[in-house]
């Protein structure tokens, strides 16, 4: 292990042993490394680089979104070097990734998710994950050359812009935004927002959804994604939204307006009306590396959590707070919390891989429902345990917990997804009503063979006042 | 899959084809096979007979402790026949079982938790699980043959008494019961209550952990297990304890005194001082099969809840339930919390198999804490969904939430669990305190080196009413 | 204060100084008197006799259904020498009763909610105390002379008839009890359940719901509710249903069918097609007794708790429970909950005493709703506090939890209620919407007024590369 | 009524006709007729207001924290004309204010508490309203002229300086700031932060708590408070800090060190030593006004949440949210919470108005743990029906959400009122188990003299296998 983590923790284990043991057989040996690679990365790197990276992002909101912190740069040639690079790519469909699968990548992203910095600067973060996925599974060569490359390399960002303001797009038949066949081009209009990455200037390509086919009977087939450039005319920035208060400069959230924009006709992907099967396919594997994230950023709010209770300068009523009962229950709860939710993604990281997103659609609601419940529960308790400290800026808590609460809301609010996953489940009350009737039947027929009747039964009348058992 | 299933359930999928997919390659194929069985006996035989053996338990409390239901012959005959005869005895560790891993056993135990019958039918029914492994484990080659092979045969039952009624003895320091050396017997005087099992009256031999040596000054070498049996004179029975208003009848949970019981010397189990060494290894597979159970005893309870929500006859607001979305939801959250549940056990197995109980302590402690909550939560749904039929006897609704609150009591309080967990994490909290303190230097170093100041710094005074910026 | 309370308690206050200051001009000084004789009658004489009177029920099924301990009508003749009877009945509506209004009742009810025995004693239990009210409000002089009076007097006991087993009958035009005229008579063909009270061999009447005009157009003018004899003919009680594992004995959860059931013409209450005004008129103030019984209970539970954290045999870890801070944490926890329940239902008794039952609507919902999932909460702590002794016999808490856990159901499941509440509430939701937008509105014309732009504009785009600040 | 509510709500109810009827007693006519002012006030100026407010403050930190919007001195201007001024002053204790009391305006503030500028546009923010009345009643004459008049006028602002970064100073016994006598001065030395209000150029005087005699015995004599100039010359404002991603400018949060910072004797209010006697008489009244603004922001969000699912624009799976069940269940959970806490809050004021603060420890800290709990679930429904639009500057609630989150730290955390509150109920646990055991001897003295046993003795030995019942 490194210095940092040797000279600080005693009996560190590295993170390839604290692996859970159902995970095990589902490891490479090189993944193990790499993932202890990846651990000591964030450690010494990333987490130090953070507050460099705020601070590096002008005060002004033009300057925030027109800058780029050049900390960033140095990781990612540090992380380059270092061989931890496009990660999230999974070897089974991709050749141009790292060649892990998504649990081997799942265990990695759990540390990627500690840091702000860590997962641009290995070329893991999300949408360029997505978009990269859609570009290499779904474009043609010449997509791929001019977007593709540069995006796996780093050059570039890219956004992917599909929720609209209006409508509740969450379900894609909502959506409004036209595309429209004009000549040799296509001509878009429309409103997009919460468009994530498009603050950044060196976010050069959109993959835009919207309908070229509104009017098709077949409500998945109206769909299309279009790649176009974000200096395109016609293409107007509103503004960033925010984050409770956070701007997530330079990334941000753009809420950006199409008039008559215009791209040429090649740059469709796939084919007119085959957008709802790219997002269908982006999905999974996103959700995924969401969910270890997030139990990354709930270990990193324990682990301030345990900081606190452990410093020697607070003690309310005379005594540390790791003395205090309520405390260590907490710290118990959130460790069987986290513990459990990891469990989840992992399982459903293996199910990706055994099958692919669709096939593991139960298993990813699961986690997308369960895991950030669970990291809002555990980063409250620790900004608790800090009281003022833990809302400010001087502690990382009050910003994961915003970025944590966006979790239950990004790719469909929890209630879709407990709406799908309840109604699938509810296929199977029927076979269950027969089944419990079947049995209660047979135990009729067991209690006349053996001449009984069941234990409840009282017959009582009481005609003229006097009781009678039947 | 057998008729009943099959008759049932359209696309039912077997017990083996719904093993999670992290679990899969720690599950041998017979194991698989036999897991198939399990769920086929327990569905087809022991639920349907569980009301018969309810009815067979006669009326007053007196009958109720004195006899035994002849259903209970019929099932465990079948069981042996076909072979689901003591599963819970690890392969890793005894000879005499069934020869499946704990993760294997633990599998099956989910589905014995779905019957009242089953476990005991199968010959795995707490406590005699433990108190088998103790005499397998700990027991000289007379005290295996007189009662661990009758044991092992189903021919008797047994209890082990430890919790006391006057001292707060999940913490076994407190125990009072004196154990004696008289000649060339001890001689036994106390106190005992919630000896489950006692109850039955082919419970013939007790396990009674006692002092030995009250005043040792190591506090754990004090304690003895001994063997006692259920007809020596001096014992009695004083009442049986209920769980709600359930009396577990037969099994039942015992007061007992012992006033001056006499047994031979040789009925020392490993040796004077080493009941604390006894209880320590008994405890932890008997906490996985608990929780597997509890795991089942959940899923039965969203069965029924599905069951429920579609019934055709149950249409408040005009609408079945399974139309009410509140429903659904409950459904779904059901459905995630027990998956979540049940891979933390299942890698709590795992991790016992890999080493043993005290090297899978916090895996142990987790799932301890996790399961039984979450099967209250899960069966408390399920009983509001039923309304009146839900705390009564027309489901076993009522039954499974009694018997499952006693599950965050037995073997040790949710809180003994958290506060041994959390203060086990709490021994990390000085290492995190000085990584964090390590990371926040290198970042002042990277801001220095940068010529940076922190962008939350603002410095002002604002002597004479004026503001400098220093 | 009574020689017990001054006794054991230093620094007793007595019930009337505990009333919560807000509600202190409702009470008068005479009520301020008989709330301090009720909590001495309670603690004094029907506490200590409640487990004398479970002991006086007999062993089998049979006995405990016909026949009725003693000890009852030895409170019961305190009580009335006290001055103790039929408070429950409101000054306003009726001149029959104590002559308190229904939040002075309501302060009473709490402390007979600690007692087993005590509302039967003081003639307070419910059934009566609704079917009492029924009668007085709707009978005509001679169902009052013959069954008011006796029950006025404590002298018979009555069941309502409403729950039936095969339809969600909590929405009563789902009832299919027939009540059919023949002649000058009446003929009834039906089943009821959860018909409360009826186990109880002084139940002498019953008031059935059924359906007098079924293909009434007005599904709320086809039902009647009528007067039926325990002893009619045609009446089978075929068993008793029990809550978690108790039965209730002697009072009783009867499960009744009734075949060619004939009743002169003169049993009708009120006239046909009447039914569903008085089950409306019944179960509001009904609602709040039970709501303050269930605060009576979490207070008794409570001090239960607080009496087990004092227990000095009681030291896991070394230290008597009321020093761990765990259990600090929930002591607390359940007396904010249980202080503001209790203001609510007391808002809701003088809601009722200001308008009636109708006016109350809402408050009467919330209280339904919010005071049982407080009450089970605070139960569910000190059974955890308690251990084994918690869920036995040793405490009165399990059976606390088995009746407050039936409180969530009866009358009407939560969930009706949240619907209703929440559907009422949501008619505010587009004036809500319209105001927003208003104020919106005014915004705007605000800031053209100052010549501004919301902060959060940012308008860019990045046309050939190059940012322009629109 | 105003036009904006009339036009917008049909059937709208005026705030006065919905205080809830257990506090009508306590309100006087013309407390009623200001109320109805408050809202009006509040509904039509005030909230439109807000974004115009947050829109005039600056761009940079340092633009953010040197001015002030003009908006609000129009507020102002409005809210004196309409007599909406200095309401807090409870009228039974100074005979400045606007003659209401602590019930009376606790009604008010909850309605003050929908708008970001409505309590300082009436003279009723926080922390002027405490300091007012440290001023009133602890200050001499020239302390009251100097610093009383301008406040009591809305012409300057002032900040309370307590805690402290490096001690857990919610403990007053910890603080660390010096304050020297040195001739006929004090001079200051040390370090506060969230100095709330500091940020505000108008903010001209700090009401600092030191220590005067850090080494008096009675460690609750060793504090003072002396009032401080903003421009005292030794003092830095270091930064502000953060509330999630919000700087609550121009309040803001001030990080502020004192340098031998000097001020006159005379400066020093109540005299050496009474620091602890002063920040325990403040804090009382502070709490029931930050816990009714609290209860506001939750009947707004609640509003909102209404608004939403009333959006015809907004129809996930085809319909509307309020046609969805588990959306209208959440309406009517924070419709049953808002009330209870409301309720808990006015008989909290009740109890200081009729006693003091000290009178009512117990009702104030009961309301400090409830009312920001109930508020953060609240909001937390609120935005999560808004998906992206619930967490970013379009809605008010993700501000809301952080503002309220604070409520659960400032004037000490939920930890040591919870404490606090359980300490002192435990003080009744021996006397409750002292009662519990008397009962339990009575029950025994009955039981004997009616010759009876416990019901659940059950007394068995099994001698030589036979069983005996003794």
């Amino acid at each position: 292990m490194s210095e940092l983590l040797q000279n600080s923790q005693n009996g560190h284990l590295p993170a390839s042993a604290r692996v859970p043991a159902i995970a095990r057989p589902f490891v490479s040996e090189r993944a193990m490394k790499t993932l202890d690679l990846v651990e000591k990365f964030v450690e010494e790197e990333c987490i130090p680089a953070d507050a460099v990276f705020a601070s590096q992002i002008g005060e002004t909101t033009e300057q925030r979104f027109t800058s780029h912190p050049p900390i960033m740069e140095e990781l990612k040639a540090k992380a380059k070097k270092l061989g931890l690079w496009n990660m999230f790519l999974p070897k089974n469909h991709f050749k141009e990734g790292a060649g892990f699968s998504n649990l081997e990548y799942g265990l990695m992203a759990e540390y990627l998710g500690k840091s702000r910095t860590a997962s641009e600067a290995t070329n893991c973060a999300a949408p360029d994950t997505g978009n990269m996925e859609v570009l290499a599974k779904y474009g043609n060569e010449a997509q791929k050359r001019k977007w593709l490359d540069p995006l796996l390399n780093g050059e570039i960002r890219s956004a992917f812009l599909m929720t609209e303001p209006q409508v509740a797009s969450s379900d894609a038949t909502n959506i409004e935004m036209k595309i429209e066949r004009n000549g040799s081009d296509y001509v878009l209009n429309g409103s997009k927002w919460w468009s994530s990455g498009s603050g950044d200037p060196r976010c050069k390509i959109y993959l835009v959804l919207g309908k070229t086919d509104p009017k098709n009977q077949d409500k998945y087939k109206q769909q299309s994604v279009i790649l176009v450039p974000h200096d395109a005319p016609g293409i107007t920035i509103h503004r960033m939204l925010s984050v409770f208060g956070y701007d997530d400069a330079p990334h941000g959230h753009g809420h950006i307006s199409f008039n008559n924009v215009r791209v040429p006709a090649s740059n469709m992907v796939l084919g007119e009306g085959r957008g709802f099967e790219i997002i269908q396919g982006r999905l999974g594997p996103g959700r995924i590396h969401h969910a270890m994230r997030s139990v990354g950023a709930a270990e990193k709010a324990l682990e301030w959590f345990l900081a606190r209770i452990n410093d020697p300068k607070k003690t309310p009523f005379g005594e540390q707070l790791h003395k205090h009962g309520i405390m260590i229950e907490r710290v118990a709860h959130s460790r069987i919390e986290i513990d459990a939710a990891r469990l989840a993604v992992l399982n459903a990281a293996i199910k990706i891989d055994e099958s692919n997103a669709k096939g593991a659609l139960k298993e990813i609601a699961e986690v997308k429902v369960l895991v950030p419940a669970m990291n809002l529960t555990v980063i409250d308790r620790a900004i608790q345990a800090y009281g003022g400290a833990g809302v400010c800026q001087d502690t990382p808590l009050a910003y994961m917990y915003a970025l944590g609460r966006t979790m239950r809301i990004v790719d469909g609010p929890d209630e879709v997804h407990l709406l799908q996953l309840g109604k699938n489940e509810n296929k199977r009350g029927p076979a269950h009503k027969a089944r419990i009737e079947a049995q209660q039947k047979k135990t009729e027929e067991l209690l006349a063979k053996h001449g009984m009747k069941k234990a409840d039964t009282l017959q009582l009348n009481r005609v003229n006042g006097k009781v009678s058992k039947l």
